[in-house]
């Protein structure tokens, strides 16, 4: 953690309209000292770093002024924003305006379906609910730069583009464009505990809580919700979906002002706020005997909670829920199932627009690692599909993007094209939990691409998971996309610099799940580093390639969980192998893999459409990518390349860490051309990852040399 | 844990004579309740319980009366102790008398050089200071049973002893007694935190502490010092060898008041009171720039601690210092060496009669797994070989009882033969670390008894481990033994009621290196459960089988370490095999065990007197059960009874899962004969221990199945 010595203190939310909220003896202790300084990687991508004089002159005449119509709190919110860009960028202030003035007028507007005198109507244009235009307008007295939209977030989206496509080059005089989000919901779930501590975070602790206290630094989390609200992101769920006993009386009188205080911030940025909920809150926190979604008590209990919580929170986004999983509590403890048990908190919130998020991340954690037939893999499925189409319409399945946990390389999770009658949200984990802990650098955009590119096959060719999830608003079904954020108090919000880029990447696919990795790495790049060449191509390179390095050191072709338990970081090949937690390799002396065909394993390849199972029955046709997780193979299995699997482990892993040690060599000649404070941290990191790289590549081989007998053709060292 | 529903409450010390002590703004809460009803546990084996009618009438006659003579403390402690015994006992409480009765008195005196007007003059009969005598002695007025010693210690301890001769059927009439300990200092450590947590703690929260308080429970405390006393212990560390931030304060006038009330409650019992320190207490506390031991400031900072010291508590024991060791600090950090480092420390206490006890624990935590020079097992020797003779003469070096750390089997330590010229203190663990963590049934008196049994051949044949010790006075030399308690707040006071036998079994081999496992069961299961013979027959076959069978089905022939990391329960093979703590089984597919040859390895077998060196060094000469950890092995390599290596991986591991499951039905065929609670209670552990053999067996043998590719002769289910 690099915290730097510029301090300034945070109070902790425990006195004013709630003065007696609190039930706790302990008085908190300043927390969350942060540097806003230009290096300290506070600002990120919205750090507006001064245009070259050239371009800089050209974009003053664009916004000498801006008109900001109408009363939406939102476009204000954009207002501000694109004066506060444009005079960092051109250094000019544009002045705030009541009317367009002549020359270089952008004007921000909400659109209403009535004519606006202007014609052709251009609301028409505007994709969608938060869709934008910007294009040129040309009036009675003269011509200036139209910002609209259907809503106020509409326009503050179309301002953050603006501000986008001038610093990536990208913007044109005449530019006329439409674009709008593909899919509703785009949220963020933060899995931070009211003690201050965050699961699986890596980049300091929460911006929101502190020792049981909500922490009173508006001006953090407003800047978070700016770094939401510039990709397009619109929900936040504030607390881990394991809730804890503190963290169930978030729903209750003492802490809903100050969850709504929080909520309001968000709201200026176009964020609905929505909170994880304990499944047993009507007993722990009502009193009651149970917490039976089918019992009548139970069901009132709630109704009025949700009242009570719309009182204080009037655009309430929901409940996120993780129930019947890791020893969270949930319907089946009273006999019933998913839907009932979602349904029933679905109907309390119904009457105020809010939705019901159930997590799907169900499975046997206690399972037995002598048992081959259960596998984890189908759990989520097996638990899920019989229940398609039982769900109340505002109920939304969270669907892990692959069937095991966000493990490096998974394949899709069949439940994605699998449910036909169920909105679902597609969920990723920007917190590198498997993916180097935001120690390593790995991008996660390119793998996250071929989730959203990946063929389902639900309604034939062409069903890829974007285009379900781009569909389903037509069939009259929610969509959308969740993620565990990445961000702590960490003045650079994500620990490595450079994992913002996964933040950054996470927002756009959401908002535009067609967007290559390519296009996002150039953007966030030009935005926080500039354009300069050397720089700009360096560190798109670097992130390009960083997922396919840290796959390549750590556990191969697909068969995840080498991984150090507990905390998951750096390798133990057998570390879940004779574990309860249904993560296994199998090897032994002659191969590894799980055999999941359905002739001869657990037959999850069979919960695919064709031809995908077909295709990953046999390990002649499996991805090979894929060919561990699906298969068992002996290590002297010729891969495609000729290459034997063993040969093919060895020579990765050598690779691999070579490349880590590349990435060093690479950032280390940018040196002198990027702020040294920024230089220096992600160095460390780099340097600490190619280690860790050689650990990674050691013991891996160690392992499958100890394990096989077989060594290594190139005669490299192997311990 | 088992709590009873009977409670009572006990308070934490922080207000009365020191009220404004404590700097913490937490109010702490009740803690530490507890039954001490019959069947709890509580008792352990000084429940007394009624003697059988026909013995209860005999012993009536032995003791109508007490008469405790002079004042010493200690002997009222004894007088106590007998009358509360006997009332139990035989159901009839003697009188206390000021002079003997003429029938049935007991005498406690505590004798004194000039001659008493008896003679000849018992005092020369009394060995040693903590000695005592028990004899039937003839006054112009009649007899009385005479218990007498040189201290009110031995007094006590002689009280003890004709309870347990009492209980144990082996009482004489007629005896004529003389015993006393084999070594000077026989001590506790415990590994208690000011938090309440115990380090390896497996039976509850501290006694001692809470929340950073003092628990203000006498009784408790009391009741563990007679537990202690009964046993001949006289000595104890009340806080945790790793001190932490607040324990490093409890050398200060903030602190000492309370540890001198500790201090006052074993003193009772004869129990001088040590605590474990900070080496960098003079910066952590006295704000010095340095704590380098040569260093005059330090000095005289040390020097006035102990002055500071001895006004409260002026039998204060000594310190216990574990420095340079697992991230502690130490001289090193000044260039200085250990030496150098104790004798500073002994040089402060030398006045006031104190010792320094110096921990032998250190070695490289932080090795590279890829080494196969650098090995665990030489560190404590060559760290402390070369500085023999270099300690002040207060200076105790606390040597763990094998080189590596309480592994279920490791060959003794060489530096215990290797020391010439310094006193130490052998170390054991009792709180079960690596043996079950007193969910297992493992009685640790066999162990033990090897350690002491053991020929270091120093001074050629017969230098056993228990001779050193025993030798050690004789050339001016401290010597004894130190354990780490296995002692907390659960009623039972070890969590499972069985592994009280390792407390007692301790205190009574520190007494008398010389008694025999098997003796030393049976008197404390007498003394516990009665002398019913198929009570007193079962457990006592029980206990004695318990450490090979957990020995069978955990790590094979001296390998150590296939743990899970961190907490060490259960099994992990590659668990501590990639890590830096140096603790490696270098196994692969044809074989397994560390070669620590002079000839082919790293050397440890050299550090051993001759004939061990040789017979250590050559895998045909070690004895069997340390064998892979002397030598890496093949699999098919034949062992003493034909079988090979891994065939007894295989067949040991079915048998040791097997036995521990007749352990259960053992146990269950007591049902009736002892306390319900009591039974029901080590039934849970025991069923829990069988479950958890067969993980175990499962583990390990599917570990090598995979391993080697070897089936089992015999078929048998491995995974």
């Amino acid at each position: 953690m690099n915290k730097n010595s510029t301090k300034s203190s945070t109070k902790h939310v425990s006195a004013g309209s709630t003065a007696s909220y609190s039930p706790h003896g302990d008085t908190p202790k300043d927390a969350g000292f942060c540097s806003k300084e230009a290096g300290s990687g506070y600002k990120a991508w919205l750090g507006y770093s001064a245009l070259e004089t050239g371009t800089a002159a050209r974009y003053v005449h664009l916004c000498r002024s801006i008109c900001a119509r109408g009363s939406d709190p939102l476009v204000k919110t954009a207002a501000l924003e694109l004066k506060t860009a444009f005079k960092s960028l051109t250094g000019n202030a544009p002045r705030m305006v009541r009317v367009p003035s002549k020359n270089g007028s952008v004007v921000l507007e909400v659109l209403s379906e009535k004519p606006s005198g202007d014609s052709p109507d251009p609301i028409q244009e505007v994709p969608g609910q938060e869709g934008y235009i910007i294009k040129h307008v040309s009036t009675g007295t003269g011509q200036f730069l139209l910002i609209a939209g259907r809503s106020g977030a509409g326009v503050l989206y179309g301002v953050f583009a603006l501000l986008r496509l001038i610093q990536c080059g990208s913007f044109s005089e005449n530019c006329h464009i439409a674009d709008g989000p593909a899919t509703a919901l785009r949220m963020l779930n933060q899995w931070d505990n009211m003690d201050g501590s965050i699961e699986r975070g890596y980049a300091g602790r929460s911006i929101f809580f502190d020792k049981g206290y909500f922490i009173n630094d508006t001006e953090r989390i407003r800047d978070y919700a700016r770094l939401m609200a510039s990709v397009g992101l619109n929900g936040i769920v504030l607390n881990n979906v394991n809730v804890h006993r503190l963290e169930t009386r978030l729903i209750t009188k003492e802490y809903l002002p100050l969850v709504s205080r929080t909520a309001d911030i968000f709201r200026q940025y176009g964020i609905k706020t929505f909170l994880s909920i304990n499944y047993c809150s009507p007993m722990e926190l009502g009193g009651l005997s149970t917490a039976d979604p089918l019992d009548e008590g139970v069901q009132a209990w709630w109704s009025e909670k949700a009242s009570e919580i719309y009182d204080y929170i009037p655009d309430f986004g929901g409940f996120l829920v993780k129930a019947d999983s890791e020893f969270r509590p949930g319907p089946f403890t009273y006999g019933r199932n998913h839907a009932e048990g979602a349904n029933m908190l679905a109907a309390a919130l119904k009457p105020y627009g809010g939705l019901v998020i159930w997590r799907c991340f169900v499975y046997n954690c206690t399972q037995d690692w002598r048992d081959r037939v259960t596998d984890r893999a189908n759990a989520a499925y097996d638990n899920f599909m019989a229940l398609d189409g039982c769900f109340a319409d505002n109920v939304l399945l969270q669907i892990k993007n692959g069937p095991m946990d966000f493990q490096v390389r998974e394949p899709v999770s069949p439940l994605i094209g699998g449910l036909k009658h169920t909105s679902f949200l597609l969920e990723f984990q920007i917190t590198q939990e498997y993916t180097g802990q935001q120690k390593h650098l790995c991008y996660l955009a390119p793998m996250w691409k071929e989730v959203l590119d990946f063929d389902t096959h639900m309604d034939g060719t062409g069903s890829t998971v974007r285009q379900l999830l781009s569909d389903a608003p037509a069939k009259g079904m929610h969509t959308g996309f969740a993620a565990i954020s990445n961000i702590g108090d960490d003045c650079n919000w994500t620990g490595h610099d450079l994992a913002q880029a996964n933040l950054y990447c996470y927002g756009r696919l959401a908002w535009d799940p067609g967007l290559s990795p390519e296009a996002i790495a150039s953007e966030w790049v030009r935005q926080t580093f500039g354009s300069q060449p050397f720089v700009f191509e360096t560190i798109t390179d670097m992130l390009l390639r960083s997922y396919s390095i840290y796959e390549s050191y750590t556990a191969p072709l697909g068969i995840g969980w080498m991984v150090n338990p507990n905390h998951h970081y750096g390798p133990s090949v057998d570390g879940y192998e004779y574990s309860a937690w249904g993560t296994y390799h199998r090897a032994d002396c002659h191969g590894i893999g799980v055999d999941r065909s359905v002739a001869l394993g657990t037959g999850y390849a069979g919960r695919y459409h064709e031809p995908n199972s077909t295709a990953y029955e046999h390990p002649g046709t499996c991805p090979e990518e894929l060919l561990l997780f699906f298969h068992h193979i002996p290590y002297t299995y010729k891969l495609q390349s000729g290459t034997a699997l063993i040969q093919y482990i060895y020579d990765s892993h050598f690779e691999g860490a070579e490349q880590a040690a590349v990435l060093v060599k690479r950032w280390e000649a940018l040196h002198g051309r990027i702020h040294p404070e920024c230089h220096a941290r992600v160095l460390k990191r780099l340097q600490e990852q190619a280690i860790h790289a050689c650990e990674w590549r050691d013991v891996i081989n160690s392992y499958f040399y100890r394990k096989s007998g077989i060594p290594d053709e190139k005669g490299r060292r192997i311990y």
